[in-house]
């Protein structure tokens, strides 16, 4: 039998998850902050990532339906108020979402109808919301951890992206910048919560497991990504096609001389 | 086949079904409201009926994880914040009504463990989480509507209970008081809603039915109620019992002469 690990080795144990899972690691996202995408493969990644942000509210609310403690509803409705905005002064993560693929030239109603993202992503960001619907409190709260090492990659998207894409302007990155404030707080809450209630090798390995779940989520997008849109480059019937891969794809088929 | 009501005529049966079936009319609130209850009668009406303002939140939430409209969340998550209050400047309805208990000489504690409480009514809360969980959006939405029923029987509380009850005062009013002006708002939007949405007879018979459901779920605590502390008088086995009810029953039990 082996011994609850202390609060600490949790932690340490959860970023070592971290380091070696997240999605920064995917070879997407590199190519994606390095510059190295073209117009429509940043439009294919922002088109497929608003499925996930548009479930994030859901996920959330599906968290709280489950919450007996007034005191820890009235934490995580922040969440919800975060993504949905308040519709007066603070338009919601979702809407700066849309304002980033407003900038790339995606027709809004095109992105909300959800029609052209590819079904692995909408596939993944669903298994996320039943995982949290079902699962036990605790691995809700922990599969929320991946934003540990959120700001990381915001950083690091707002100067990749920035430095890299003519068509990508600091309005388009207010989503990222937003982030880099509200996750930390977000984190701090979940980490001290899963700190506290994981006391168990049995709650603890829970708690891995949902960390490993949830970053499972996340880079699966990314590979369902950069099959259909890098290598081979080929999206499902019915997904997106990016304007200058249709010109290519035609150009291609055309007889030679 | 029948024709679809017009969305005047569909607001008419509904008002008819309150009126025929909101707990109004059951005979344990024309007790409450007209100063028949003891001390420990309104005790474990208060009590009892905690169980049922603790799991608004939790039904609303489990609401909004369902919607895919986001300006239909952002309304709905209004009712979460009302219940539970923002931490700060408003205490919320369930703090309100442990104001209530508290005014009762129930120990705080005590009624948020729900220890003592009446099985029929947690299950028929539970019941209502579950039928706006899984049921379609509109009969979820639909079965918010007995809220149409409530200012006048809130009105009628207010002044029946400062009236008759010596240990009533308006400081365990607040939650009635306050509930006279959200309440009218939150149905004017499902009434709304309802209204638009129902547009079939099957559509509007689910809207009916949830409507019957939801009069059901108030009704049967009440009934619960009634059956343990009214007539005969017979709490179930690990429930509240009164004090004076103790008392009673314990000289009833003493020898004669």
């Amino acid at each position: 039998m082996s011994s609850a690990l202390s609060p600490d080795e949790l932690e340490e144990e959860l970023r070592r998850i971290g380091a070696e899972r997240y999605h920064d690691k995917h070879p997407f996202h590199r190519l994606l902050h390095g510059g190295a995408l073209s117009f429509g493969q940043v439009q294919a990644w922002a088109l497929n990532r608003y499925c996930y942000q548009a479930a994030i509210p859901r996920k959330d609310a599906a968290l709280i339906s489950r919450l007996h403690d007034r005191a820890l509803r009235r934490i995580w409705i922040e969440r919800i108020r975060d993504h949905d905005g308040d519709g007066q002064r603070d338009p919601g993560g979702i809407e700066r979402w849309l304002v980033l693929t407003d900038g790339l030239d995606l027709d809004r109603d095109y992105v909300i109808s959800m029609q052209g993202t590819l079904p692995a992503v909408r596939f993944a960001v669903e298994a996320y919301v039943r995982f949290v619907a079902e699962r036990s409190q605790l691995e809700a709260i922990a599969s929320s951890l991946t934003e540990l090492f959120a700001p990381a990659i915001h950083r690091e998207r707002i100067g990749g992206m920035l430095a890299h894409y003519p068509f990508v302007g600091e309005d388009v990155m207010a989503y990222f910048r937003r982030r880099l404030t509200q996750a930390p707080r977000d984190v701090a809450f979940a980490l001290d919560y899963v700190r506290r209630e994981a006391d168990t090798p049995e709650r603890q390995r829970a708690v891995t497991d949902a960390l490993r779940f949830k970053c499972d989520v996340l880079w699966i997008q990314l590979d369902a990504l950069h099959h259909a849109y890098v290598t081979p480059g080929l999206p499902p019937p019915g997904a997106f096609v990016p304007r200058e891969t249709v010109a290519t794809a035609k150009l291609a088929a055309e007889p030679a001389g």
